[in-house]
């Protein structure tokens, strides 16, 4: 294998799988030119009503003709209550496929059973976001092919170029009609946008909707348009509820994450960024929610209204929308009932895709209008440089999620995380992996103080005559090896697992196999 | 110039300005094959806000550098209170551009002023529909090439396939914001849908979105979405509200076309196509609005409920859907204020698009789930061929519309005409021009009767029971020739001034010269 490095110094493979890999070379250098892959053109070649129900798995089945090698695909609304990844895939193994890639948004650990398709080379490898066993299996080597992780753009970006080829898209569907028509708003199993699987309902060579809940046409709205669909299939049941929206909006009694939560607060006001119209995105995490809870009040205070938020919607972003404190909920993924009922009645909070929020092959995107985007890492390091996929023990836990689009895309990223966890620091001399180029990451705030990208002139002007607690990268790792001791390195073999994508297809780094 | 026969035996050249044309071989023998027209990536290269907007027309122009020959595209929305359309053409003559071939969905009357630009070779022709003194200048050959005439579903696949490609979509837009995403059912310019020009903002080289009513970001809905657009300008007025909306939902007072209107509605309760769950199409003219209230008494009478209305949009379905008779308005164009403000306010009103309703390049339309379209005619011809395009005198005064698409792909389309207008008898041994062919024409109803075609067997059997003044259309044309006379043919030259495709590409019939 022969080995080149990308520009932020990570060594790379020239090819794997017999695929030739483009190295990243910087944030905005996108090398794609040309144009779009090109899809077949289908054709209706009849008049009058056309029904796509067929009544069970075998006969999806017998009209699909699934083969050996193909590609198929899932999206990850339905988070850990998802029942179709398995089912397919178990239905893909009686049926005796082997090698398949399977291509979805994100795996949870409700997919752990994939492991064993994986060991017995049912599933040659994923390419798509694994949370879970499916990482460790990744991470242990036991894909036959190299893993492919990309960000939720660049997952749109890789579709459209051709990168990702998807044979059949399997699309779970709380609503449908006999049509194909879609939607995530309606039905026991709602889960909010579906709009992970737009690109695959787009691109995919056919295009399969599965619900438990088949209703009249029209189903409206149709995030899945029917036009774009194949085949329509009944089942008792998607998803678990309780799994696809968790329905917790308790705070975090953590005093560090509260304490991060506030400074990052306080952050974003004492620099100026909180004012009339800004915009800000957080996710769903202990940190994030705090977080957000605090910079309500603060713009309570100052009476300041956001022009919009974005991200994995919740009760609490909600709960502003409806105050009047943001003027709209831009929705890629609902966290709870609260958000998914919002996006179903509250034309204010409005269902995003990945193409509208975070591709970089648009003439712009969402996360370009964004002030301020606030995400977390496993691992940051002196080049600010962030690990959101690996742990310090080198497994691959986590996908890349919207976390280098938001980042590539906003005016400033603040990364929160604690300064160690489990005796582990988090402030790395080089992180185990790259997730998100140090480039795009512009503040580092833990409950030891902030740290500016010292690029980032413009922001350290910002703070500087703040009562901020500001602090440099190197001291604080400093700090923090005092309390710690300095952690050994992973014990990492050679051979590349998975490459991380760089939302423009470059390859921001691999993940090295795990030695036991 | 040589000739083919196409397989309804209309003369069609072999090609017109060195193009081939594929002749028409039947309503469902699609000849396309192969890939979806690929088009160019866009890359955003850069981090941070985009603002697109422009400061004036000097300034759009000198970022496009707009070139003779080029294609420049508008979309129709504005009707004939449009004040994009002249304005942008004035501009591009100032900057002395020709042989420009200008593409918009439809032209108006308000539209006109076209004409002297056509004379002096600005514009070469028009490729889409034309109503007005454009078609007359079409029709008297004062267009250096030949115009195309295609239907909304047809105008789709053309710029889906590449035989429209649009250098320019200028789309005038009633609320944007600076990003570009933009809506029609905000601002003084209210329209409603936005979407005759989604395949424009999907497919153009470059896309101007031109407002009245710049919002701040961002603008939902999004029909046209930002991320497609490379520049935003603000105007004072792109329209004028009062030609935009009618808002007129006065019932004719023609005793023929109330006949129709009724005759039409209990068609459809007696031959069972009214059942509930049923589902409709309607425009906004005279006999059809009679024939919706019509209809609308008739479920009420038998308890009957529509699961969607589809078509443009009025205030008489929006009563319907706010009455519960019908479930669902699905709406591609609406035509006055009270279906603006329903499509804005009412989630069970929907704004749909040319691919959605009507594209044949998708795995079905929503055309084909309607089970009764009522259109009208200019002629129609003892085939069921009709024309809506021209009138007995050769002259091209009217587009296609969604005639042809909602025909294709309903389980019933009714043709509603008087007998004869103006003593022309629209009964026709051979219409003028073809503009849907009778294949997929069911029904004519006039105020002497309703012609079922005689291959649809199984409607026949519906009605052979009922009291419906049954009639053939051979009966019928003798009939009006009695009281109208044989009428002259028009006085036509060879050449051919338009092509009007079917909505797959091919050609049905060309509208020939009209000679004085």
């Amino acid at each position: 294998m022969e080995w080149i490095y990308n520009s932020i110094g990570r060594r790379i493979p020239k090819s794997v799988d017999g695929k030739l890999l483009k190295p990243f070379r910087g944030a905005f250098t996108d090398p794609v030119e040309g144009n779009v892959v090109s899809r077949a053109i289908p054709l209706t070649r009849s008049r009058g009503k056309i029904n796509k129900v067929v009544s069970n798995w075998n006969e999806l089945f017998d009209n699909l003709q699934p083969k050996s090698g193909m590609t198929v695909s899932f999206h990850h609304h339905l988070r850990n209550g998802d029942r179709l990844v398995n089912e397919v895939m178990r239905l893909l193994a009686e049926r005796g496929l082997k090698n398949l890639a399977v291509a979805p948004s994100a795996l949870f650990p409700i997919h752990d059973y994939l492991v064993e398709l994986i060991k017995s080379g049912v599933i040659s490898h994923i390419e798509g976001s694994m949370n879970g066993q499916v990482g460790v299996a990744c991470s242990k080597g036991f894909m036959k092919k190299t893993a492919v992780l990309r960000s939720h753009g660049g997952r749109y970006r890789a579709i459209q170029d051709g990168d990702l080829h998807v044979d059949i898209a399997f699309i779970a569907a709380p609503s449908a009609d006999p049509f194909g028509n879609a939607n995530g708003v309606l039905g026991k199993s709602a889960c909010g946008p579906l709009s992970y699987s737009l690109a695959d309902s787009l691109y995919a060579d056919k295009v399969v909707v599965i619900t438990d809940n088949l209703i009249p046409y029209p189903c409206v709205p149709w995030s899945i348009q029917g036009g774009n669909v194949d085949y329509v299939l009944t089942i008792d049941s998607i998803g678990d509820p309780n799994q696809i929206v968790s329905g917790t909006t308790r705070l975090t009694k953590s005093p560090t994450q509260l304490m991060i939560a506030e400074l990052t607060a306080r952050f974003i006001e004492e620099s100026g960024i909180m004012r009339d119209g800004f915009s800000f995105q957080a996710g769903a995490g202990g940190i994030s929610l705090a977080f957000t809870v605090f910079l309500a009040e603060r713009m309570r205070k100052k009476n300041v209204r956001a022009s919009f938020v974005h991200g994995g919607a919740t009760q609490v972003l909600v709960d502003l929308l409806n105050e009047g404190l943001v003027s709209t909920v831009v929705d890629l993924q609902s966290f709870d009932l609260g958000a998914v009922k919002s996006m179903r009645d509250n034309p204010r909070h409005i269902e995003s895709t990945p193409f509208t929020s975070y591709c970089q092959h648009a003439k712009g995107c969402l996360a370009n209008m964004l002030d301020v985007a606030v995400l977390g890492a496993t691992e940051i390091d002196l080049d600010f440089n962030v690990n959101v996929n690996t742990h310090s023990d080198g497994l691959l836990l986590h996908g890349t999620g919207g976390h280098s689009d938001a980042a590539a895309g906003c005016y400033c990223t603040i990364i929160t995380a604690p300064s160690f966890r489990k005796r582990l620091p988090i402030i790395r001399e080089k992180v185990t992996t790259v997730s998100t180029p140090g480039e795009v990451v512009d503040v580092v705030v833990t409950e030891r103080g902030i740290a500016v990208n010292p690029k980032r002139l413009d922001l350290l002007d910002r703070v500087k005559n703040t009562t901020l607690p500001l602090i440099n990268l190197p001291d604080l790792m400093t700090q923090v090896h005092e309390l710690t001791g300095i952690p050994d390195n992973p014990k990492l073999g050679e051979r590349p697992v998975a490459v991380i994508e760089w939302r423009d297809g470059t390859i921001l780094d691999v993940v090295h196999e795990v030695l036991d």
